[in-house]
């Protein structure tokens, strides 16, 4: 009788056990992740340093050097091994900004919130505000001789509404399912901050700037207002502002209130005058930039690797808090977590952990191509999709990114890689009661896992609460470190500590996607 | 059989009907306001000047005497009559900036967004930072002969949250019902922004601060995040900052990232350094202030007032448009709707309409309470409690006023006077459509309606639509035109204009709340 109960015990929960145990939890390892994770916390220490003291971080500039010397001389005190960086490049020179002031000095005096853009000349000076209003060479051509001295207004008014919509947002549970119920991934294309719209007329336009040296260029925060602006790098005809030699004009942008005030009174017909000094020198003559490695050894799958990290580069106008100091301070306090439990629980990593904190993300994404490049495979000129690949594409198990702002971790982008779907829901189960549960076959762009999938390696980008991330904070003036949520910070360190260590202790590598090379494509055409 | 229905009709409708029709209202001249003050509406116009060109306009600046000037200029172009400036004070001394700029240089370069409070003197300079940190005479005497030449930190680090609420809202049935259904009002007592907290201890602080000679105090907004930063007038020991003689010590309010981040930068033992570069200067010799007065003349009961007006005068860190702009230019634009509506319907007003636009309002309702002095009461030194009324204070039958912000107008604050409540009920009628509906027995603090109500003349203040004036725009660097709701000041000049005319041509005045001056009382006392 008792051997008939089992069996049908066994008849009828094996199948359901079977599916659940599939994937392996340590329940006692999470156990120790979230005690270093929750109660030992150290993302509000970490994030701290790197923004307050050590921000902005933008490629290239002298302050990211000491940034990158802080972040390795933290990790090293830790007990990560193979502390190191790797060099890639080269990018072009850095630029440090000393001073920049702004003011209104006609029809009223008022200082100006603005900031220049990266890259942008020391211009110091007074003069009168022009709108270039050209659409086509023609146009153009009658503001020839007539900008020198003066400031260009580049933008038309943008309207502001009143904000009765919130800044900031956590998800719901009708956010959460449209991405749990969302489809494969489309590919689509990274927007180019750096430089906008190339086409053949802002070619024209910007080589015609240059030629007339105005005192600068303004143009408006293209979203936010009340103190918040949006900046990033300076344009330039051809090419890059930040390569060597290349000649930029000195460009700002203003809050809108302060642009819209300014273009208005100019279009009522009152003389306006602006002053403006820029103190801004490049730096970096080699302009070789580096990654930060660190690792944490494995013992029997050593040679197998299972990487992390967070582009540890920002923008210039604030202290690049939640883009993306959020995300190195998760990756690096993950390591943190990571060293604390093992020392604790005296259970090793089978594969080895490698932290990666990148540069020249902001520029597309540089650092970890580089890395790419480097490591796992070779690329034709100017082209991210791989020829074919190096020896280590094989050895990287999985690479986890974050670099969508401060908020907690949701669950994950699958990145279009369904087989591992049920092995992140295991991994994600213990962690229901932290709010993270929702798996999207969909992707976010825009940051460094796309680097990785780009070689057939699975790479993944959480899904994490928005808060106020592209409403204020994603490459604005006021991304300081009083826009992180600490705690969210914590939750994401401990989630992210234990998807490492259990992507460390499986027996097999994570599945992928299946992936060729454009070689392996051309062959298979061949035949 | 028909007399009997008439009859019946009349028995059931007339009570209703005589109920309804007791308060006159205009149905010929309300279309002719809504055409000028909806279809034409010139308030955007109005707004734009007054802000963007003659903004910010601070009680004795240069700027408000040119805003003055044009609005003189304007008022008479309209047609409006009797326009003149009728002086009160002596307020003190004025105040201009003509630059600002601050720094910080360790350890890490950024341009701090902060403005000085108005009445700080020039200051030209960089040092280290200290915080300031004395809640007795005995912590203060610890920094003797420390402060000078340095930064003094004044508040400690405010969290900030993230913006889960919006900046702006409109009232909805909830919070209207609640204006609907409150009590009489409480008197509350008036913040003083210009001389916060004189309690002894503060008194010796400022004292102190005035002799040690720091370079500047610092503080940070108050409230407000992400670039918006709210300041008023500078500190002193005793008195006010624009009292002539009065030695002010400079100060300077951060916006709330940047001081958290000095802040903590201290904190971490780290030297934290600024610069600053202030330049301003005293203005105004006479130290006499001036309202603006203008008149649309009365017919048979032309001894007889109505007013209307706001206060013209601003803070000084953007250019005062929700504060008070806005409802300057609400009662400018009543104005000229007025001028129109008479020219088209030949109906002149009975009572004379009369426009005031008063300075001094943020120090203390000092225009209009100059204005009370001059024509409706004597007061005993210090005071706002009359002693005896001068005869014009029984010829004026309303004052209506308008300094909420941009938000349209949802009704009336009855400030306790139950009377007018039928007649305001009616006059509101026939702009439902409108969304101005609700009559409330409470009332608002804190503008020049109040003056009226202290000296026995009914003054009202109009419910408006919060939007974002208390969260971001009421004395913030962000009270920008941008912030006009332009349709929302049209709305609310043709709702004004509707009342003033009304009210004009009413056979009666409207009636007055039970009011006694303290000789009256004495009086009553006596017998």
């Amino acid at each position: 009788m008792k051997n008939r109960v089992l069996l049908l015990l066994l008849l009828f929960v094996t199948p359901f056990a079977l599916a659940q145990a599939q994937e392996k939890v340590n329940d006692e390892l999470n156990a120790l992740i979230r005690k270093h994770g929750l109660e030992l916390s150290q993302a509000g220490e970490i994030a701290g340093w790197m923004t307050d003291v050590y921000g902005p971080r933008l490629t290239g500039s002298p302050m990211l050097d000491k940034a990158t010397d802080w972040a390795q001389k933290t990790l090293k005190e830790w007990g990560m091994k193979n502390v190191h960086l790797e060099s890639w490049g080269p990018f072009g020179r850095g630029w440090e900004l000393s001073h920049f002031e702004m003011h209104a000095t006609a029809p009223s005096y008022f200082p100006i919130i603005a900031y220049p853009k990266a890259w942008s000349p020391s211009v110091k000076g007074s003069g009168e505000v022009v709108y270039l209003q050209a659409g086509n060479e023609e146009e153009l051509a009658a503001y020839k001789g007539k900008l020198a001295g003066k400031f260009v207004l580049f933008d038309t008014i943008r309207v502001v509404t009143e904000g009765f919509e919130p800044n900031a947002r956590r998800h719901d549970a009708e956010s959460l399912l449209e991405m749990a119920n969302a489809p494969e991934p489309t590919p689509r294309p990274r927007r180019n901050y750096n430089n906008l719209g190339n086409t053949n007329f802002n070619q024209i336009l910007w080589q015609f700037l240059a030629d007339e040296q105005p005192l600068a260029v303004l143009d408006r925060s293209y979203k936010g207002d009340l103190g918040t602006v949006f900046v990033s790098g300076a344009r330039t005809a051809e090419g890059r502002a930040q390569q060597e030699g290349q000649k930029v004009v000195p460009q700002v942008t203003l809050s809108v209130e302060h642009y819209n005030q300014i273009f208005r009174n100019l279009q009522r017909g009152l003389p306006v005058t602006l002053s403006i000094e820029l103190q801004s020198a490049y730096t970096n003559p080699d302009g070789m930039e580096h990654n930060i490695i660190a690792e944490i050894p494995g013992t029997d799958l050593k040679d197998e690797v299972v990487m992390f990290g967070a582009h540890f580069d920002s923008w210039h106008t604030a202290t690049g808090a939640t883009d993306n100091a959020a995300g190195s301070t998760v990756m690096m306090e993950a390591a943190r977590i990571l060293l604390e439990t093992i020392k604790e629980s005296g259970i090793k990593p089978r594969r080895t952990l490698r932290l990666a904190l990148w540069t020249g993300e902001e520029q597309g994404l540089l650092g970890s191509r580089g890395y790419s490049k480097e490591h796992f495979a070779d690329f034709p000129p100017n082209s991210f999709t791989p020829q074919s690949l190096k020896p280590a594409q094989k050895s990287v198990s999985a690479y986890y990114n974050l670099d969508n702002g401060t908020g907690k971790i949701r669950g994950v982008y699958l990145q279009g890689n369904a087989e591992v779907a049920p092995i992140f829901r295991a991994w994600l189960q213990p962690f229901k009661d932290l709010d993270a549960a929702t798996l999207s076959m969909s992707n976010t762009g825009g940051t460094d896992h796309l680097t990785f999938d780009a070689v057939g390696i699975p790479g993944f980008q959480f899904i994490q609460e928005p808060m106020a991330y592209f409403a204020r904070t994603h490459h604005s003036n006021m991304d300081n470190f009083d826009h992180l949520v600490v705690e969210d910070l914590a939750q994401a360190a401990t989630i992210v500590a234990s998807f490492v260590l259990h992507t460390a202790l499986r027996d097999e590598m994570l599945p992928r996607k299946p992936f060729e090379t454009e070689e392996a494509k051309k062959e298979a055409e061949k035949r």
